[in-house]
């Protein structure tokens, strides 16, 4: 049964299915195989089945409702209420009282809650192994992670219990497992989404994301819940911005890293496997011009080594020294290693991503989008234990920048590799380009061989 | 000579005065006793004259010239090309290469630059006692302070050495002089002037600011200054707030703290002061509503107490450290003192500040502008002495939150004391009113006893 939002709503109207036949299906997988390690906890399935059933009598108000009957996961660092976050902590859980206004609206808009999922504890990491739940496991090839945080999210619409899933982007938490898992991860400018109802990692930056498994769908599903929250202090303000920019008639400027700033980790594999999407984008007549990525990698360091760990700090860390056992050790690490940094450095790499913001308006001017690859290499598991730390950071190489520069992101497959494992490429551009991009990545995906 | 911008422009429109009339009769009076205190370095002779002639013949294009042969000076933390800055450190000081575009702005518009004015070390006060360059005299008073930091700034317009004069403003250093010098001080919200060319205090929300006599005039310098600049990285993007409101055809609606929240720091004159003030508004069919001023003053400790402190040590810690022996000790204590903050900390202090502003977008919504003393109490040289933390502190009460909140505002002269001292108040409201609260300050100011 394939419940990809587009599918699942044409099955609908034409009465294939109605929203329990969907529920019960979906639940009756949970406990499948391919689930290890993807939920933290799921709802009662009396609860998802009396839910599925009032939508299937409310049929006749499909159009009112333009999520009706899809299916969805939460990452377990947002609030629904009635169900606990843990943030991947036990130690750590609460029984939410309000649920995020983003999956509140979700609700509203016909869409149908199934379970909280697995995640890098407190949304620390890109990699999926740093979880006392366990590592969801990959649905192409389990020797290698399901990328991270959101990994739990990302299995659970590449394996098809979820239409679409909830994960949030920080340094590239929505897109990461995206390569890994061959789905596509849609990650809205941070303010697009609001913040309310979650474990915050960067709150200056943190932003809900959405996992599908095709590009349009997720585009579809952002546009149905972007709004504006006014009891969100870190809501934009309405700015120009923030409208939708219509594509231009013109042909498309994207640009793609200088060949010498690309990073690979020493995989020729993923370097060819990059090569060959940008050539697919100029048989697509997308032709893709060589710059400088340095502005952008910049800034990278400053997300996981720098003073942004200390915002992970504020919201965490007074958990974690009322708790001197709980958390993983290396995101306990990571987090209280952060006290090393001053106010004064907190407020040095503010300036320098608003230097590097105002260096970027040119380059936005001038390119309609940039291409990377998502990942620079893929990891086994036991790649990522011989050095946690750095299979991290090489993990964000092409990730960490976007949020602190306010850009929006949408990452799809490419390939597979000779292991089998999905190899995906991430379209970028600022807030007001995000159906661009959404109509950029479908392309992309369209012209995949054998698709 | 009255050389206030308006009434300047009509007598060289009527040819009374040439502007190097006006430049020699500022010049002879630059060493006077009146200006003792006020300048740390003054134009050559030379070259004011020369630019007052060039102007004396291009009278013809005074409709292209808003501000034709106004002179004007400029506070020492900004910086013109080819004269030193100090910063009022006499060894932090510098030739500056590039004149700050706001004041590069103000001379291609016509005005004459005749010197740099006296300041708190570093913009790091409120009193204009923190100097080794002198106190500039209180035109009014001299057993009092002057206020600061842009003590110089006020005193050379309450003079008439300067037809206006640029200062700066990061926690009340635009404000606090007008009222202790009868002049108005204008504080665009930050980002309405470039931010480059000038030593920062606090980078994320400094602003030049305007000293005159009359608030008209302060509105119409600004308005020919205000743009963004492309350069500098805290401009900000063109967004709704920062179009020009009209004022609202219905009566305004201004708001004044509650009589408990008032601080007047036991001085039962100023308090009879500010009193008389609102009667004068009421009189004007301009009634005001007391409210909670909590949220405002909730941020107060962040400024001078708080990690705001830290974007000071970015900006000159290193100097400091360079040299041990520079520096006015109290400056010095409290920037380096700023290094207990952490990270965390600046982090914290920011997500305060977006709940203040949010929790704020009603009281906006329903009020047009805040009218508040721009000090509580009137302040001698030798209360200050005494105790010069909470001096400082005192004479914030009213403006510190104004940056970090993005509020415009205007402080104008009220009464003067028993001792013959000015006393004055300021209306604030957000980016977009500054029309509003110019006209406001204007019918406040004309409807004075004796005006």
């Amino acid at each position: 049964m394939d419940i990809s939002p587009r599918k699942l709503r044409a099955a609908y109207r034409s009465g294939s299915f109605r929203p329990s036949d969907v529920a019960a299906h979906v639940l009756s997988r949970l406990n499948g195989a391919d689930q290890s390690g993807v939920w933290i906890s799921t709802a009662s399935p009396g609860n998802v089945m009396a839910a599925a059933r009032a939508l299937d009598a409310r049929i006749g108000e499909i159009d009112k409702l333009p999520l009706y009957g899809l299916v969805f996961s939460v990452k377990d660092c947002i609030d629904v209420a009635g169900e606990q976050t843990t943030s991947a902590c036990p130690e750590f859980a609460y029984v939410a009282n309000e649920t995020s206004p983003v999956v509140a609206d979700a609700v509203s808009a016909g869409a149908i809650y199934v379970g909280k999922t697995n995640m890098d504890q407190f949304a620390t990491g890109l990699v999926g192994v740093r979880s006392p739940y366990g590592i969801a496991r990959n649905p192409h090839n389990p020797d290698y992670i399901p990328g991270g945080s959101s990994s739990g999210a990302a299995v659970s619409v590449a394996t098809g219990t979820s239409s679409f899933a909830f994960g949030t982007d920080t340094g590239g938490s929505g897109r990461v497992p995206a390569s890994y898992c061959g789905v596509t991860g849609f990650k809205p400018a941070p303010g697009a989404f609001s913040q309310r109802g979650m474990v915050y990692a960067c709150r200056s930056f943190d932003t809900i994301s959405l996992y599908t498994r095709d590009p349009s769908d997720g585009y579809d599903v952002y546009r149905v819940l972007a709004r504006r929250d006014p009891a969100d202090s870190f809501s934009p303000l309405e700015c120009a911005g923030w409208t939708e920019q219509a594509s231009p008639a013109r042909p498309l400027r994207i640009a793609t890293p200088r060949l010498d700033q690309l990073k690979f980790f020493g995989n020729p594999e993923t370097e060819r496997l990059f090569g060959d999407a940008l050539h697919r984008l100029r048989r697509l007549d997308l032709p893709v011009v060589a710059v400088d990525f340095s502005p952008f990698t910049s800034i990278n360091d400053l997300m996981f080594f720098g003073p942004f760990l200390a915002e992970r700090d504020v919201s965490i860390g007074a958990f974690l020294d009322a708790h001197p056992d709980a958390g993983v050790k290396i995101v306990r690490d990571i987090v209280l290693g952060s006290r090393k940094f001053s106010a004064a450095d907190a407020y040095r790499a503010s300036y320098a991503v608003k230097e590097v913001q105002r260096g970027l308006r040119a380059f936005w001017d001038a390119h309609d989008a940039l291409v990377v690859p998502t990942v620079g290499t893929v990891l086994r598991i036991q790649d990522v234990a011989r050095d946690p730390l750095t299979a991290n950071f090489n993990n964000g190489y092409y990730t960490n920048y976007a949020n602190p520069l306010g850009l929006a992101a949408i990452a799809v497959p490419n390939a597979m590799t000779g292991a089998g494992v999905p190899y995906g490429v991430t379209f970028l551009a600022p807030a007001g380009r995000e159906r661009l991009l959404a109509d950029l990545a479908r392309a992309f995906t369209d012209s995949a061989v054998g698709h």
